[in-house]
Formats: structure tokens, sequence, C-alpha cells
């Protein structure tokens, strides 16, 4: 790369200690000046966006996660007063815990079960990762992020015996999410199991009135604190879902809301080349044709951002991935995204990057740090922090000869303030790319459909089982239940259902072989 | 689905609990036909370099990796030997750390430190986490898995205090990794640190007489393990590698080597349609043109086979990811492999899934067994882990009913067996649609390029550090600093390597601003 390039197409914001190089992307000249005047236009709806307008109109609601670390932007006075007040609240509840003013059943709280999915749980498993301390943690932090009856066994006998020392948060927007709910009773009959009460180990994060907000309030849980519905999941890790998880572990959420706020700030500028969410929103246009025609593939040289490329395909992929734009044209539109970790990352899939399907374009992220205190040195004057650095300048290398494409983030450090500046950067730059798209990026339309399928794989479950148990004793094949409920046309599921309960002995299903898999007979003992 | 279709296009293995359901991949009936030769041929070249062809012709090697688990297939007597004598001598090491007969500094082994990246630590974090039980490990099992200084620093945080009963684990085929020789010299530095000797506490898994091997016998370690050339490191999981870490963990090894023989077993089977790793490599050519135009999503909706996804990653892509075709022709093949597990993944991204850019297929892994023991209901008759399966069969329908096509593996449960299974599974797909698409599997020529550029990087960083510290207390700028060293051409790669130098105070480079980022100058100490 010539030193003039990298000059040229390189952004420094030195107060940030952070920088965005773009010089490997290849982009010709004449393509900020074609994209000038939609990126402008992206730039006067985030300014609308942020003053308060309805930026997502399918649900009618306001888009506000740019006011959880600068609340004095917030469009009304009450909202702002919400905002600080909540994370007063939260910081009190904090303190307490880690003072053990409030303490489980067993004594101070050690350990910390986060009960959410998705958007309540990628964000502060990324952060508890990137900003955690095994040593430092004020809190040991284990999650329940999906409704694996095995995986909650795996978390559970990790806090055997201590539950009665364990603080659980259970995490829903909307209070509904199958998921948390069914962890919630998962978490709840192992806490009755042990002999304790879980309302007296547990706080809810929610919408005020939703469902788990009454059950926690009815329940006399140990405290509830709100989550608003101006703030989408896949944006609410600086929203009391994020913040106060973090919080509780230890992690100097002050210094991530400020980090944040000084990215939002860096990210209004209305300069294109000078902002670097829009340099990011521009070159994923550039590189992906404006519609998804490459893969995004994200390779942070660092341990602790191990999880980012993982919150960013949920920020990415559930925000631009839509059927329709905002005229009702069908567009299809996304960018998929995928990722670890460099220089691990260069074992498992450098070589199809440098040599196979040229459909992606990599984004690095160059941490400068190595570690607190000095290194010792690995061969002639290098440490493993030079090997680092060279491993990712070799592959960025490599990759650049053969015509592959990359961006390349550094900051200067992993600390709750670049954790907050990717974060924020990352936010806007989805916003300013769903505007050069002209798709909804604060919607997730397509979810429904999985949901409602699901719900009804459910209420054939009932039938299925309502219809053994009826016939006690008696065997049928998975056709013959089938028919006996009207669903004939259903067959496959109702085999799939009967195959898993009879996987399952606990359920009292007893499965007896047939002439072929597909005869096999099912009967409720 | 139609329960006809359904019947017709999958394959159950009822002896392995397994089924391959691929009804949802709309593949033409045609299709068969016209890949009816071509598997053909793929079956014959896998029956050669089973029975010990040259199977990797540009680095001359035979490809071994089936051996692993039937030795008695072995092209020699000698090499069934070996691997039958390698695996007893692995067992007895084994049984005496259990025992307590080999034992640590400070008393019997608690913690087992994995040393090694890419295929050295993919299939051992992966197989760690499926098989593993917290409460029932022999050896709580930690990773360095890169050259992150700060990464490694976490881990040591969580063993201080006890490495005199933490066993180490070095592995590196080639015994030249640089990674993992730096995460070796790092560990003998803080077993030294503690006032232990970390050789008491080593054990090699490496080529015999490679550097690593030698280091290891001078050094007087533990033991020293054989890992052979004609094992890649992404097929490793079945040797020394992948089984030795298992074991000492605790896991059932007999079962994983077991369920993969099954599975060999029943992949050589030479009709593609009852054929499960036939099937599989068809499909694949069939969703991606045989030219990698699609994606792959793995899907497992289990929490345990959650890091299979970025096992297959390394797997599939570093075996397809090729420029050139056999025959010399510039091909550029590979297909993109990510995913994480469900249902946590249909809050992230199923969204662009169903609605977005159709650039993938899916591959779903549905799990039949829930838990150990019985499961409390969560909503009427269901329990969580039927919501599990409610989900999985939901998203398939949504994304069926969009024209997404997918892929379902089922298999009763989570066991050594069924992940052998798994792991042969797909180490044979990846061979047959190799044979498909006419591309060596077993080299990785793309991953030379960036250890080269690294290394080159490496010696300018010596000439840097040499022109500054023959010039101690004067300030250059990257500029000057390049132009000194005869390196102008190169002065992004010096001022990037400057900036990493700055940033780490210990080295005892001190950065002084200038009037712009590319102005500041640089002195030695």
């Amino acid at each position: 790369m010539s030193w003039n390039r990298y000059q040229e197409q390189t952004l420094f914001i030195s107060e940030l200690g952070f920088a965005l190089d773009w010089s490997r992307m290849n982009c010709p000249e004449g393509f900020w000046d074609k994209l000038a005047e939609p990126i402008a236009a992206a730039f006067k709806s985030m300014k609308e966006l942020e003053a308060g307008a309805i930026a997502n109109p399918d649900e009618g609601r306001m888009v506000g996660h740019y006011w959880l670390r600068a609340p004095e932007l917030a469009p009304t006075k009450e909202l702002t007063h919400e905002i600080t007040t909540a994370l007063i609240d939260l910081k009190a509840f904090t303190a307490k815990v880690h003072s053990g003013a409030i303490k489980g059943a067993a004594g101070k709280f050690e350990n910390l079960l986060i009960i959410g999915i998705g958007g309540s749980a990628l964000g502060p498993q990324f952060v508890s990762q990137a900003l955690g301390c095994p040593k430092g943690d004020k809190l040991r932090v284990f999650f329940f992020d999906n409704t694996d009856p095995d995986g909650m066994d795996v978390v559970l006998q990790q806090l055997a015996g201590n539950l009665g020392k364990t603080l659980a948060v259970v995490i829903s927007k909307s209070g509904g999410t199958p998921e948390t709910r069914n962890g919630m009773l998962e978490a709840e009959a192992a806490w009755k199991a042990a002999g304790l009460s879980f309302a007296a180990h547990a706080v809810a994060v929610t919408g005020v009135g939703s469902k788990l907000d009454k059950a926690a309030q009815v329940g006399g849980w140990l405290a509830r604190f709100p989550m608003w519905d101006w703030v989408g999941g896949r944006t609410s890790e600086t929203a009391s879902v994020g913040i106060f998880p973090a919080m509780l572990q230890g992690i100097d959420t002050d210094g991530l809301l400020a980090g944040a706020a000084a990215m939002d700030r860096a990210t209004r500028v209305a300069d294109a080349r000078k902002n670097p969410a829009a340099i990011l929103a521009l070159m994923w246009f550039f590189a992906t044709d404006g519609r998804g025609a490459k893969d995004m593939v994200i390779l942070p040289y660092k341990d602790r951002l191990g999880l980012f490329a993982k919150y960013l395909q949920q920020l990415i992929m559930e925000s631009i991935g839509k059927e329709f734009d905002l005229n009702g044209w069908q567009v299809n539109q996304g960018i998929a995204v995928y990722g670890n970790k460099g220089s691990t990352d260069q074992h498992a899939y450098i070589q199809q990057l440098r040599e196979g399907v040229p459909n992606f374009f990599a984004t690095f992220i160059e941490v400068l740090k190595d570690r607190e205190g000095s290194s010792m040195t690995v061969e002639g004057s290098a440490t493993s922090g030079d090997f680092l650095q060279a491993f990712f300048l070799g592959t960025r290398a490599a990759l650049h000869e053969k015509g592959r494409g990359s961006l390349t983030i550094t900051v200067n450090e992993v600390s709750p303030q670049t954790v907050g500046q990717l974060i924020a950067l990352y936010e806007r730059a989805v916003g300013f790319y769903a505007s050069l798209v002209n798709v909804n990026a604060y919607h997730q339309p397509g979810v429904e459909a999985g949901k409602k399928a699901a719900t009804t794989t459910l209420a054939v479950l009932e039938k299925v089982l309502a219809q053994l148990s009826a016939n006690k004793g008696k065997a049928f094949t998975a056709e013959a239940i089938a028919t006996a409920i009207g669903l004939e046309k259903e067959t496959e599921l109702v085999f799939k259902l009967l195959e898993h309960l009879a996987a399952n002995p606990a359920r009292g299903i007893v499965k007896t072989p047939g002439a072929t898999v597909f005869t096999a007979t099912y009967a409720a003992k």
C-alpha cells in the first residue's frame, strides 16, 4: 500500500484513539461522488430519528438508542428524566449488591445468572467477555440464552450449591419471549429444589406492564427495571438490558456510555469522509453492490473481541436483511456476517478467503495495546503481541495481493470506552446503510413467521398427547395418529413430534419398532 | 412437506440412531442422474485414499484419518501397530494422571491447559464443550489458542495459584506453529514465575523429530506423543491431537472412535442415496452450483453443539476453498460456512435468512433427547425441550415457505458416539465434495502467503528497533525511519509497527505527537 493512499484513505480520530482505514477496498474516487446524495439523505434521516421522528413506521415507534448515552438529546424532558433516573436506580441497586446490603439466602451475591436471548444475551455476552477479568469481577456471570434443557442443566451444574449466592436477572423487552420465560421457570424450579425462594434472588428487566413485569411484581422479586419500547433488542446494549449486567459484573459502564457518546458525536459529522459510520456504510455498499452480493467477515485480532462478530451478526443481519424496501418493493436485502478472531481464524478459513470463492470483504480490528504490563520476547526482539500484529498485517497483505478487499479499524486498547465506541459505530453504520438501501432497519417482520409456525407445532403436540393419553396402552403409527386428530397432511410433523417424545422416556410414550422406520408405533403408558 | 416426499428423501440409519433429511432442498430428480458418474468417481478415489494412495499430491502424503478409528484398515501392518500402540500409550498415561500416579508439583492434576491453534484447538474445543460435564470432568480444560498476550493472561488469571496442579499439553503437528510456540514460552514463563518447572507439567503432541518434539525431549517433559504426517490438522480430532485432550477430560474416547468408525462404515456404501456423506456432498453441489454460490448455515438446536459450526468452518472452508483444481485450472472454489445454535440464532439473523438475500442453504441438526432425567412442563403439556423442537420445526417451515433450502440431520442424543459420527460424516462429505469439484481437499497452499508476509513484517520490526536503539533518545518520523532502513516503500508498515510499539510502554519507544498523525515522532528511551 502506498504511503500516500494510506494517508488519504484513513480517518484518524485522535481524541478517541481510533482509526478507520479503507485504503484496501480499492474503491474508485468516483464512487464517493455517486453516493454523495444518498449519504446526505442518510444523514438527514438520522438527524430526524435522533430528534424523535417515528423511524420505525411499521411499529409506529421512535428509535432512541442514541439518547441512552446522551439523555439530554431525548425529544422530551420526561424521557431525559426517565433515562437518567433508570441509570441512577441501576447504580443504586448494583452498589447494594456489591456491598452485600442486598444479598441472597446464603449471603453476598457471588454469581450472576442472566436469562435472556437475542438482543438480551448477545450484547451482554460480548461485553462480559470483552471487559471482564476472572480475578477482578464482582460477580461470575452465567447465561441461559436458549430453551435447551440440557444447556440449562450444564449451567446449573456449575451453580450447584451456590444458588443462595446467585442473582438471577431475567431480561425480556416484551416480557413474553418464550425461551426466556422457559429459562425463568426452569431457574425458579432449581431455586425451589434447593429450598430457596427464586423471587428473593431475582430481578426483571422488561417493559413496564409486560407479563414479566407483572409476574415479578406479584411474585415480590428483588427489583424490576424498565426497558423502553423505543429501544430495539439489537441496539439495547447501552440500555438497562446491557448496562445492568455489565455494572453488576463490575465493569465501568460510565466509561462504556461515554465511549458510545463520543463515537455518536464523531458519527454526526456531516462530511462522509470524516464520519467513520458513513465510511463503513459506504464501503459496505461498495463491496456488496448495495445488495448483499458479498459477505462481511469480521476479524478482530484480540481474544477479548472474540464475540464481536456474533454480536454484529445480529445487529447487521436482523437490521438489513429485509424482503421489502420502504416503498414496498421486493428487494431481499441483507449482508451475511461471520467471523471469530485472528490469528486463530487464519488457521481455520483464511485458505478460502485468500484463494477460494471471492464472495466477501474483510474487516480487520487491530488493538494496539498487548496486555497489562510488559511482555517477554519470544523470537529475536519480538513479543507474542508483535506476532499477533504481524499475522494481522501479513494476512491483510496476502488478501490484498489477491484483490480481496478489507477495512481496518484500529483502537488503542479494549476498554469500556473503546467497546462503547465500537457498539455506537456499528449501530450508526447500520442506520446509514439502511438509508442507502432504503429499508427499515428497526423492525423484524420475518421473525414472526417462525414463531407462529412454532406455536402451531405446539398446538399439534397437545393434540398428539391428548390422543395418546385418551387411548392409554394402545399403539398407533404416526399416520394413524395424524388421521385421528384430523391432520393427515401433517403426518411428517406428527412423526417428528412422536420421535422426540419417544426419545425422552420420562414423557411416558413408548415406541415399538415397525417393519420400517415410518411404521413404528407409539403408545402412552 | 408431504409425507411421501419426506419418506423418500430421508435416509434413516437405525443402528446409528441417525437420519438425514434432504426433502426441503427442492432438488429435482434429474440431478441425481446427472451426478451419478461424478459421485461414482468420488467413491472410487475415496477407496484408493483409504487404501493408502497419495491423496495429497502436492505434499506427497497419504491421507489416513479413517485408519485412526479402524487401524486394521491401514495400508501396512506397521501403521496399524503404530496407531494401536499410540492409543494404548495415551490411555496408560491418562490413567496415571487420573489416579494421581503422574502428578504436578502441588499434587493430583485438576486442570488441563491445551496449547494449540487451528486443527489443534477447534476439534478439542468442540468436543470438550459437546461432551464435558462441569461436575463430572476429570480435569477442567483451558485453551491458549492464539498469540494474544492479554488472552493468555486471562487464562492464566483463572489458573493463578493452581499451576502446580495443571497439566499443559502442547499440540502442534509440525512442531513449529509460531502461535503455539509463543503460547508454550508464555506458559513456561508463568510456571517459572510460580517457582515451578514447566517440563514437569508438560506433554507434547507432535510429529516425531519436530522442533517441539526435540525441545520436549531435551527439556525432560512428562511425555511426548506422536502425530503423523498422514493426518491433516483439520481431520485430526480422532488422532492424538483430539483424543488425548478428550481422554484427559474424562470423555469416553472409545465411544467417540466407535461412533466415527460406524459412520465410516455407513459412508462406504456405494449407493449414493444410502450414503449420508454422499448425500451431503451432492446437496452442497446442488445448492451452490458446485462453485460456492451459496453459504452453508449450520444450525444445531442444542447448546452442546454450539461450536460445531466453527469446527466445520475450518474443515470445509480450508479443504474446499482452493484457487486451482487438480488439473491446474483456476477455479476459486469454496463454500462459506457459518452458524452458532438454535433457537438462539433465530433471535439473531433468521430475519435475514427468511426475508433477506437468498444466498445460503441451511443445515439443521436436531437432537431428540432433551436432557438427563425428566422435564417440568412450562406451558400446557409442553416442556422447554418441546419448545426447542417447535422452534426448529417452525423455523424450518418458515424458511421452506420462502423457498430457502435446508437439510436436517437428526441424532438421538449428544454422546461420544454421535459426536464421532458427526465428525466422520463431515470428513467424508468434504472428501466426496472435493472429488466432485476436482480439488485437493488435503493441502492449504494459501495459508503460506500470510505466514510469509508475517515473517517479512517481523524482519522489518527488527530493523525498526535496531534503528531506534542505535539512536537512543533521537526522535524520528515513520518516514525518516523507513528511509533510514531503506524501506521507503514500506512506510505504512513502519508506521503501523511504530504505533504498536508506542502503545506498549514497556517497549521503551516514546511517541511525540506531530502536526498530523503521520508526522508524530518516535524515539527509543
